[in-house]
């Protein structure tokens, strides 16, 4: 048997995925079960991300007019029983509170006292408790549009938890916007559905693919929802964001109504739009490898470690006033609107295993400094997207000179394999025996990385989606928005078809 | 009857305080109640102030070498009742979930299914359940100090609420820290209470005295509890942050041991800090006015607001052109590390309006731009903490240039006015006839402000406390840090006693 390459990351990829995935997770100290049923601890690291993340779709939202604002994390059953399909859509998830506090049990310790007369469900998501606040809000066609978004957490009890992607509490913010016409209503849906587009390209690194779901998959209550569909490296399809045309569902069900420039009482459109910490799973996924996280720069906590190689006290100290005045020269770099980020790490532990914590962590630049670099005013520089023993070299001006520059190629470098990767693994499928096979791993008891992403023409149906779905687990992910018009037949039902629908195996 | 002035806000703080104070809320647009009992919804700019108080406070947290994480909203109620006294101190006010879905009734509508196996509760703090995860983290000496925060929503149930001083949902941030020694839990207690009073004095510009708890007041399960306690302007007391050493309660409740360096097992000392968006309720009561809001300018949304006066359509392109290069120009200025914050407001109301709409909203500078104004290159400026009708011109350049030093005379100003006004209103007292006195308001059915701080001495005894809470309503709220050692006589009991305790009415 050939000799393995090593890495840090057991098992790899290709010997089973959704097991490297957690220990991705592990290595890189992202994050970590927690004993609540389904919760999830996000650890420092893992926070850190989100952070980046918050920070910069909060400015983007803000550019386009949205104002922050925090509402009850309690909606008493009765307002989210106003929307029969939203209700319905969301019942089965519920974390529902019924008492107010706790008293001594017969058999010792506590129990729930105190019963409410209504019971409140912790938010699953809000449009009914904000549809409340905003039919008080909204009077005139003066106060629209109304462009309101939360950063919160949300409840959605589940049963199948996996870290990052799918857990009974998550963060998230929600988008909630109120417009006078259907027409501003539809732009508004558009504009956030392009903002996570370009944020998951921009600084994700992670190409998307924008489309709307088919009937079956919107937002319960929703007239027409959107999504950004992004392609993990099993060539499986993660929904990364999503953006709802609500027209007039929840305006007639809180009762958000204005009067127009004629005096005359209208009922409001509104839209509503998210994303979470599931984003942090799709990013561990797009750009990961075998020895771990990859973290693209705009996004990173940190864009370089230096390593101080100390072998005896008495450099101590010229190595690290070395590397104090490096770190303070890279700070006065500026990377995507940020000083550029710095830490030296001068913990007393190996300097191997050293190394390899910041590669699983995934931190863009690792460089060593020790006392023969230093005579040669030089430093050792590793990339976090080349291999780990592909180090090189520099002089210590022209590194601090090119920082910059390199995070932005490797930022680039990322979303450019990750689109390579996207296009090699996107087949245009005309038959139904391709598009099975495609979709079918040759040894279904020990399956292996297959299929992707399927564009095909099918007839709209729920039904189709529905025995694609029981037969294959395959599921229509998005009409994607620039599809080409092109007239075909539906490789399902051999009906005519006027475009292709984009197919995958999803999370 | 003499003529009243006229204010912007009715009733003003001497007719009626505590509605003055919701007035003030509702003129200003921070939040207002919400139809789930108990909770707020805090609206954008009120929001802005609490992502202000954040940003700031976060920055200061991280220069400490805090990192910040999240753990669950959930908390299993056998994770709460480890701690003996912590439980029992939070049970009367737990909301508690104990269903995961809904289904339908007998009678239509829906009701509560999925019984859970234990109750969940939804944190009142999260001591518990970051304790069962520190427990994990922490095996050995090299693994602590652990110092983490985290930002997040808190539910206790509470039967009277009013708005940001107590809701049964508030936003906080909790700050856990694990250490080797008694000496650090106890350095580091000490050590956030002066970020506390830091924050509260620089930014904002509130003067308060930190001080230890009583027992009575401690947080339950700390062995000390210190807060910052700040005097507002009916002269009641408000606790605005609060710092516990926690010894070794929870590190034995959740097992947060390590081996130290001689590889023997101890048991950690702990600690936990927080404050919350009741924060906003003393910005509020420490600084507004008759005619509404006064933000300190280190946490204002906006620093400047700049209003167009224009009469004819014809002046409006020359206007408008003169106020975006104004706005341009103080954007290029900085004010405490922040760009100034600008918005030009064209809104096509009436002038008067607009004008007291910023005014009832705090904005440090009110700038208005006329024909007349740009014809002599000059602004009509008013300043918040100056009369309405005290405006000034001032030459362009030299408002734009002064601008920074403007709005940090108007800071230092608000401090220095609340600092005046608590010395003014806080007294020592040598005898119970006049602490009665002082603490009794002269006409008992209609009562005025009155009272204050009371600096007395006492001996210590929790009967003492209640004796005088019960009789007069007023507590100790703290043994201030500072109190110089000076043995005296307790006015209750004629008992020796060290040094003076601090007393008032407080929320």
């Amino acid at each position: 048997m050939a000799r393995q390459p090593k890495n840090a990351i057991a098992p790899t990829r290709a010997e089973d995925y959704p097991e490297w995935y957690q220990q991705v997770i592990r290595a890189a100290d992202l994050a970590e079960n927690s004993p609540v049923r389904g919760c999830m601890v996000i650890k420092p690291w893992g926070y850190q991300l989100w952070e980046n993340i918050q920070r910069v779709l909060d400015g983007m939202f803000k550019a386009t007019g949205v104002e922050n604002a925090y509402f009850p994390l309690f909606i008493p059953l009765s307002f989210l029983e106003k929307e029969a399909e939203h209700v319905e859509g969301f019942a089965k998830e519920c974390a529902v509170v019924t008492h107010h506090r706790l008293e001594a049990a017969a058999g010792g310790g506590l129990k729930p006292a105190g019963e409410l007369a209504e019971p409140l469900v912790v938010r699953p998501t809000s449009e009914t408790i904000i549809g409340a606040m905003f039919a008080k809000w909204v009077q005139s066609y003066r106060d629209l549009p109304l462009l309101i978004n939360q950063w919160a957490n949300i409840v959605r009890w589940e049963l199948r938890t996996r870290m990052f992607l799918r857990t009974t509490e998550f963060l998230w913010q929600e988008g909630h916007t109120v417009h006078a016409t259907e027409q501003e209503a539809r732009e508004e849906t558009a504009r956030m559905l392009q903002v996570y587009a370009d944020f998951a390209a921009n600084d994700m690194a992670m190409p998307v693919i924008p489309g709307e779901k088919t009937e079956g998959e919107r937002f319960p209550g929703a007239v027409a929802t959107y999504s950004i569909e992004a392609m993990m490296q099993d060539r499986k399809a993660l929904q990364a964001g999503t953006s709802h045309f609500l027209g007039q569902n929840f305006s007639h069900a809180s009762g958000i109504k204005y009067l127009d420039a004629s005096d005359v009482e209208q009922y409001a459109w509104t839209t509503s739009w998210g994303v979470s910490t599931r984003l942090i799973g799709g990013l561990i996924m797009t750009h990961s490898d075998d020895d771990g996280l990859i973290v693209p720069p705009r996004l990173a906590p940190l864009h370089v470690v230096i390593l101080p190689v100390i072998h005896d006290d008495q450099a101590r100290g010229e190595v690290m006033d070395y590397c104090g005045k490096l770190a303070a020269a890279l700070r006065d770099q500026a990377y995507a609107g940020r000083p550029v980020q710095v830490r030296i790490d001068d913990r007393d532990i190996r300097g191997g295993e050293k190394t390899w914590a910041w590669i699983k962590k995934g931190v863009p630049l690792r460089v060593e400094v020790g006392p023969r670099d230093i005579a040669s005013d030089s430093v050792f520089v590793g990339r976090r997207d080349r291999d780990p023993k592909d180090r090189v070299s520099m002089k210590r001006g022209e590194f601090v000179a090119t920082v910059a520059a390199q995070l932005d190629q490797m930022q680039r470098g990322l979303y450019e394999r990750a689109l390579a990767f996207r296009q090699a693994n996107t087949r245009r499928i005309d038959s139904l025996d391709e598009f099975r096979a495609f979709f079918t791993p040759a040894n279904p008891d020990k399956p292996e990385i297959h299929g992707g992403f399927a564009l095909c023409h099918y007839n709209g149906s729920v039904e189709v989606e529905k025995r694609v779905q029981e037969e294959l687990n395959v599921t229509i992910r998005c009409l994607p928005l620039d599809a080409a018009d092109e007239p075909g037949t539906c490789i399902f039902t051999g009906q005519p078809s006027a475009r292709r629908a984009l197919f995958a195996k999803a999370y």
